[in-house]
Formats: structure tokens, C-alpha cells, sequence
């Protein structure tokens, strides 16, 4: 087992994972999003999808036993722990500079989309795109009215989810940095968050 | 007024629409799905997106008045009339060859991917990629456990969508070839569609 790699407040993180190892994703605080994001390692032009998985699941949220697909429908990622309240999203974009535009903020504003970028290139890797991420521990109920909306997550300090890698693939984090909304929490203080790769 | 344009049966039609003309979307025979994508004519990397549409619009299904966003979160087509019961999806990739493999389909099946790609160069252009598309008409209810699933369209005959462009676009339709699952109807017998573009 490898010391937990820290993804820093505000930050991205991305690391290689080799088929068949386990990705643990800690919500180190309790109420930090981690967007997520994974690539076949060998062509980044096939990458985890919500849209197949979806497809594939019949959910709009994985739970344990479900296996994610990429964009060709192949299997990337299977969900085998959740202690954190099987709260997830796979219906909201990465935040990015356009979002926080609409939001109001002036200037530049930490985003999902350029930490996803900034942590893939920190390995020397370029993603070809932003695919819509698997958002862990974000909460956005769906009414049964159709409507959505962005809430404070339900998750709790060291509650993780644990995945397992079905391809040699490289793995993206982004510790959301959204502070307008409350989906980090009603304080609106994004926090680092923790993963593990282990065998 | 123009005549409307026939989507055969099973395949694919894209065409140019200046901002400002509107879309109206005929579900002639009452229960196709016709897969909807829309592009930025200047900039084809710019399209619609629905995972930036449902954060905009805060819905999983866009109502009369919404507003879809592209993947660089500018609007791009909104919903001006709705006659079909206000059923459309979201959350689903549009139908592929690997799709068709996985449920059981030996050698090619049409699908609405090809049929995006072939419509599109039918009029000289190459979609980039395969933006997860509007499925206008499809069926896909959300419960309240958050399970999903394929159902067969609650249009009728003749019912349509209306949509104003809200930028200069070219918008591409597949009428979808799914027989397998029920959701072009339970018979699982694809029809053509029509789509009308007026100032």
C-alpha cells in the first residue's frame, strides 16, 4: 500500500493506474468534490464516458458492482467500495472559466476543466478534450419533477470510494474549487482530498 | 415556409440554419426518436452539449423557454413550442456499432453515430466528434432510486418540437435505427421524420 497522494485544494492530480489495481478516492474533509476522469493509457482519445455508462448501468449514479465504459463502451472503471452515501454525479459539466463568468466572478477563477489539463500535463500527458466527469460525492438530486440542482454533498471525513482499474489507463482528479455554489459544503471552503493506488 | 425535409427512415440529414431561423422537428409517424446535435458553423469544435445545457437549465429534460448551451457554455438552440408531451433524453450516447455488438447484433447495424457522421458530409462538413446528443422524442424515465430505463415515446403523429437557433449552426438528426429495444415503439419498426426550417 502507497501513502495517500494528496490532490491540493483547488488543484488537479492525475496519475498512471495499471489494470486489475485499485483506485481508493478519500474525501479526506467530507465535503470536497472530486471531479474524475480516466483515459485508456494507450490513446487518450478513448476516455471514461457518463453518457455510455449511463447507457450501460441503467443509473444515473454507479453503485457498487457497476462498471464504468469509455466512449468505445468498454469497461475502465468498476465501482467495488462506497462509504460515502452512494452520492455521486455523471450529469454536470466540469466547471471552467465560463461557468464562473455566468457566476459572476471577474478575472480568473480556479476550474475543474484547467486542473484536469494542468494535472495530466504535470505527467507529461495532454488530454485531448474535457469529457464530462464522474463527479464523486457531488450532490444533485433529480426531483421527480425533471428539475436539478446543486447541493451540499452528504458525504462524510474519510469516506471513500474505491475503484478498480479494468485497462491500463491514467486516472484525473480535480478537488473542485467551486466556492459559490454549496456543492463543497454550505461553507463554500473547497478542501484537498486523498487517493491511494494500490495493487 | 419550406417544405419540410424528409430524415429517411434509419439514417441521417444535416443542414445549415442561420441565427435566429427556426426548427420545427416532426415526429411524422408518432413514435421515432430523432437524435439531434448542433454545431457552431464557424467552429465545429463548438457544439451543443448536454452536460453544460443541464447545468444551465437546472432540468434532466429541457421545458418550453429553455435555452441549450455548447460545450463553451454560449446558447445555441432554444425551445420555443413543445406538442410531444415534453418526453425527450438527455443522459444517453447516441447508438453505435459497439452498442448493436453488445446487444447481440452480428455484422453492421445502422446507427446514429455513422448517421451524424454521414449526414454531416453529405453537406461537406466533418464533425469532429460525437457530442452526446439531444434525443428528441426518447423515452428515458429517471426514478426515484435513480434507476433508468428504455421506454417507448409518448409522442403522437404529427407532434413536433420547435427550436430557434441562437447562433449561425448546422444542425444534424438522425432518426434513430434501434429495433431491438423498444424505444422507437414497441412494433420496433424505425420511420422516417421531418424537420422544416423557416425564417
Amino acid at each position: 500500500m502507497t501513502d495517500p497522494v494528496t490532490i491540493p485544494a483547488r488543484r488537479g492530480k492525475a496519475t498512471r493506474v495499471a489494470k486489475g489495481q485499485t483506485i481508493k478516492v478519500i474525501n479526506t474533509h467530507g465535503e470536497q468534490v472530486v471531479d474524475t476522469w480516466a483515459f485508456n493509457v494507450d490513446d487518450l482519445t478513448e476516455f471514461m464516458s457518463m453518457e455510455h455508462s449511463r447507457a450501460h448501468i441503467l443509473k444515473v449514479i454507479p453503485v457498487v458492482g457497476d462498471t464504468m465504459l469509455t466512449n468505445r463502451r468498454r469497461p475502465i472503471l468498476t465501482f467495488l467500495e462506497d462509504t460515502a452515501g452512494g452520492v455521486h454525479d455523471t450529469l454536470m459539466a466540469a466547471c471552467d472559466k465560463h461557468r464562473y463568468k455566468f457566476l459572476g466572478v471577474e478575472g480568473y477563477h480556479d476550474n475543474c476543466e484547467d486542473n484536469l489539463h494542468a494535472g495530466m500535463r504535470e505527467i507529461g500527458l495532454n488530454a485531448p478534450e474535457t469529457p464530462s466527469p464522474l463527479n464523486l460525492f457531488m450532490n444533485i438530486p433529480v426531483q421527480p419533477d425533471r428539475t436539478i440542482s446543486f447541493e451540499a454533498p452528504v458525504s462524510t471525513p474519510g469516506s471513500y470510494v474505491l475503484l478498480r482499474a479494468e485497462m491500463d489507463l491514467v486516472i484525473a482528479f480535480s478537488a473542485c474549487p467551486q466556492d459559490i455554489l454549496p456543492i463543497n459544503g454550505k461553507a463554500g471552503q473547497p478542501t484537498e482530498a486523498h487517493f491511494v493506488v494500490a495493487p
